[in-house]
């Protein structure tokens, strides 16, 4: 019967998140009964889409839930073997029991580093790859632009597009992510938003207009792309990270949607799931050829959980942000 | 050489269009030449759409364009007669020559009045078949919303949402337009946005939330209806009559087609001119049938083309705006 260490959120946050609105509770987890595992989760993932649940969908003063990577340490279930990888629902917290619902085994690739199976190879690089390619519908060589694109999705997107031999075009918040993204990736041309406005920004940048737009941001984001949007322009939309803390998400232009005959539509990866294929087969071949690279931010320990999710809403991760929480 | 009257615009609105802001003007257009014919005017149609080329794109001084629908009344063309009825994109005028470019000969139905042209069967119609069929994906039996439903592509956007077993709410602004849109029309309910905010009275008129919203207005309709759309909802948007005037068209809520995976789309008649032919076999089935009905509000004479536009964007029309410019 291990102890384990979980995330609780005991107070909403009205704006940014700060570490007081969070716990680190210890809890007895019983031991595996017939038909069950326990788990020990060894990375846990921190993404934008959290922020909204903090308002309204998790409850107070219990685990909070998120992507996580754990490995069988008790078995009863005759489906899964001790040293077994799990993927799992049941991040922020260190040790669970399951009766194998919820779980997903995971077969890592040698090739590949293990955490790659929580970004690239994982939903978020589907939800890069179906969010540009499906709802997207990118075809070879459009003008792209791609925001939060030294982040974990974005960066995927923005890689995908080079691939089909596309123009893009993406904005980060950080001289050291934009010279990540110019430098390394290679990506056409890169917009810090923090220098300059947005709007004048990705009008320099985008010449001959924007076919795709994947929107990770809202805002001001996506109220500067909708004047640069092409007839028949496609927006994917991904995340509205400028509203999450503010909960507001406005854009005084929507009407341009109607000029360009522009799409915007939500998503998430559940959408495409008959693309997963494709996407594995094509998204290790990229990661092995060195067509897509990738960066990670690491923090160590459940009790690092809160902050990394801070830090991530403040866009201080470079790429994925993941908790380590075993090795 | 016939006198012509033709409709100018002087000088731009910023805010609602005011009568002394377009003038009438007479000028002589010159008989036909070879390979020409001289066309009259008898109708032309007023559309909300013309009010965003006011600020933009209608240069000033020279006559507006618009749909219209005039008949040869010379012709040393050999493909028309005097006679032939010819739907043009030249209204806003009485007369004009042409070569025969931008004219398509219009063989009126002989069971239908022939205004009907002008509106239901034709491409006010046709925005709204396609709009809501082929943008809007609509599915038998669905939750639908439209706005403006007292309008001319409002009211038969409900009508084919209704032939097609749904549910449907419409909005209107006037006591009047509500009755016939409820009595008449038979929609499931119908919302009067001056009786109380579109907010409260859509939540309490779609119990069962939005599956397809066809929009007209943008702004406070949007907002409302995006906090009713169900997963994986439609919003065609063929208008944005809340911003024309004011020059915006804000809302609060677009992070809602995150959560909802919700699609928006901004379209005009022509992305889906595939569907010409089914539509137009489908609508004058459906006049006749009595299953599709319309309302027709006609001015009399090219001297009231102005104030039926500004009629028009102040929603004083009964369905269809026309203006009669000659038997």
């Amino acid at each position: 019967m291990p102890v384990s260490r979980e995330v609780h959120l005991i107070e909403r946050p009205k704006a940014m998140p700060t570490l007081d609105q969070f716990q680190i509770v210890e809890t007895n987890v019983p031991d595996a009964a017939d038909g069950e595992v326990l788990v020990q989760n060894l990375y846990m993932s921190v993404d934008p889409a959290m922020r909204p649940r903090l308002t309204a969908g998790q409850d107070l003063g219990v685990a909070m839930m998120g992507g996580a990577l754990g490995r069988v340490v008790q078995s009863k279930n005759g489906d899964y073997a001790v040293g077994d990888l799990v993927s799992n629902r049941l991040g922020f917290r260190e040790y669970f029991t399951s009766d194998g619902k919820g779980l997903t085994k995971l077969t890592p690739d040698p090739d590949l580093s293990l955490t790659t199976h929580m970004h690239a190879m994982g939903m978020t690089g589907f939800t890069a790859y179906g969010g540009l390619l499906h709802i997207g519908a990118l075809k070879e060589g459009e003008q792209v632009f791609v925001s939060t694109a030294g982040g974990a999705v974005g960066s995927i997107a923005a890689q995908i597009a080079k691939i089909k031999n596309c123009y893009v075009v993406g904005s980060t918040g950080t001289a050291e992510k934009a010279a990540w993204l110019k430098d390394e990736v290679g990506l056409d041309a890169v917009i810090n938003y923090k220098d300059a406005p947005i709007r004048t920004q990705l009008e320099a940048a985008t010449p001959k207009g924007i076919d795709v737009y994947f929107d990770n941001v809202g805002g001001d984001h996506l109220e500067a792309a909708l004047r640069r949007m092409n007839t028949l322009g496609r927006i994917p939309v991904c995340g509205f990270i400028s509203g999450y803390n503010s909960g507001h998400s406005n854009v005084s232009n929507l009407s341009n949607i109607i000029y360009s005959r522009v799409m915007l539509r939500g998503f998430v990866g559940t959408d495409f799931m008959h693309m997963y294929a494709d996407f594995q087969r094509d998204m290790a071949g990229w990661l092995k050829s060195g067509q897509v690279k990738y960066q990670e931010t690491v923090l160590d320990g459940i009790d690092n959980a809160p902050a990394a999710l801070i830090g991530l809403l403040n866009g201080l991760n470079a790429g994925k942000m993941l908790v380590k929480l075993a090795d």
